[in-house]
């Protein structure tokens, strides 16, 4: 892995994927005590930066195998990304959900063309399924986060962050990022290294799902205990991966715990300040930056906003809690 | 008026103003049968498009008349992007505002440095008022839309969408503007007649404040019988300006009328499909673009997203009734 893959990926994902914005406001800088900017990634296609990583990977295998299809596992933005991706592609995408994911992923996921497999998470082998399917259909898997062509693609990010970073005049600033596999964080982590040293990537987890802080301060992989219970489910992930841990443990700062309420409330700010709609994973750097500013360190601080799939039930219970 | 002025505008705003992204999605491309771009000036500075054409009419001022300080009439959009530039122009800024306006608008208001003059709706006359405050200190009054830099800056709204039709591979197409005075509606209209001609700029309105689109079949400036009612209010005016309108009769196609309900339902659409917070009058254009998609002609249709400042209540109102 390094900074050519990642460029390979930003050449692969121009006019495919969008440069997102990054946003500001003076009312989040007040919050904070420095400058704020928001790296909104739930504008992304399909609503997540999970299409980079998706596309990347489509893009990048060679045409005789990805003609053959695709597989993923995912009920959440992992599975639209890779679905938008391989429709792009005119490729099939099997995506296995358990059946018990909600009814509007699976739809969504279906409405990218993708043939969902559900499965019984109680009775069934998902991993087992999966092989048999891939195997017998000729699918190629597309993992979540520990695949090269994968983290070069959520590296685009970063790519563009040192762009956009220099034009904004910042000259040091912690760039805080959602974390779960650490697929973005280790993508963002390497083009920083290469495009801004100055910017320090640091991973940002939910309160009591913290593996990969605990793993960079071990200098481990450290597993988290357990993956439910946090409202923050999209970010969730039993254990850094094998090949983005050694980049995170490389480049990145330590890690940054926030709780569940944090993100809430994160949410209620992008929504006044900056019209974004963000989910409760996409909003915990947010969090971070407004309501832990003593972490960072610098003139500014960056946060990606990486996904805004969140259905208006839920979001409507952040804005009656925290809403202005 | 001509093109000349919104570059110039264009020229005075860059690297102040957001260029902000057009979005998309197959969603919303399959409810109206065509592609949909939406351009989300939600997302330009202080929630709404207003801050351009603030932006232009402050730093398109002789310097010593600027340094006078500015007035401005709004209890909305308006006093915000005046505030706010006036503000990063190190300037007074006078808002004057009813009373019993939302308390969160004059906060915001005063956030951002300006001084918020209050009046008594029922009893003091508001022209009045601003005429002794602008006399007697020497504030420049800036015009909502009726003014020849606001509308160049509006104006620049319609040269990025020229630059990002052309790269989205837009080959005919309606662009449906939110339109209160015309200042937008009026400013896309001379970008477009001049960079790109295939592109036709349409009003578009709430139920029952049709007052553009009855000026365009008139040819004659109609006024609106009331002013309030809608839940779009922050796009009533009570008639089309006296630069606007022949702007708007010369290059404008047929206004088009939306009901509230189709401003929220587009709302919802914004909400789960782009991501994007908007107002209800910032709706109105996607809600023309969604769900009266017969009125419009053209391989894609643009709308404007012109603004996004709406409160938390209202929002969850807008979700309990039409979110997925």
């Amino acid at each position: 892995m390094n900074i050519d893959m990642i460029e390979a990926a930003a050449a692969r994902l121009a006019g495919h994927a969008r440069v997102t914005p990054l946003l500001s406001s003076p009312f989040l800088d007040e919050i904070a005590g420095r400058r704020v900017f928001v790296k909104a990634e739930c504008l992304q296609h399909t609503g997540s930066f999970k299409f980079r990583g998706a596309w990347s990977a489509l893009s990048g295998m060679p045409q005789a195998q990805r003609a053959g299809g695709v597989i993923a596992f995912s009920s959440g933005n992992h599975a639209q990304g890779v679905a938008r991706a391989a429709q792009q592609h005119e490729t099939r995408a099997v995506i296995v959900m358990p059946s018990d994911a909600p009814r509007l992923k699976i739809v969504n996921t279906r409405a990218f063309g993708a043939e969902v497999v559900e499965y019984d998470r109680t009775t069934e082998d998902r991993d087992a399924l999966g092989a048999e399917l891939a195997e017998s259909q000729g699918l190629t898997l597309v993992r979540p986060f520990d695949d090269p062509q994968v983290i070069a693609g959520q590296g685009t990010v970063g790519l563009e962050l040192a762009d956009q970073a220099r034009a904004a005049g910042v000259r040091q600033a912690d760039v805080l990022i959602p974390c779960g596999g650490g697929g973005l964080t280790g993508g963002i982590a390497l083009a920083l290294e290469a495009r801004a040293p100055h910017l320090r990537p640091r991973p940002v987890e939910p309160q009591g799902f913290d593996d990969v802080a605990r793993s960079l301060s071990a200098g481990r992989i450290e597993r988290n205990p357990a993956l439910v219970g946090s409202l923050c489910d999209a970010i969730i992930t039993p254990a850094p991966g094998q090949i983005t841990f050694p980049i995170m443990a490389r480049h990145c700062g330590p890690g940054i715990v926030v709780s569940d309420e944090d993100a809430l409330r994160a949410m209620a700010a992008a929504f006044t300040r900056l019209k974004l709609v963000l989910e409760p994973g996409g909003a915990v750097a947010l969090a971070a930056a407004l309501f832990h500013p003593e972490t960072a360190v610098g003139d500014a601080v960056i946060a990606v906003a990486s996904g805004g799939n969140v259905d208006s039930a839920f979001f409507t219970r952040a804005l009656e809690l925290y809403g202005a």
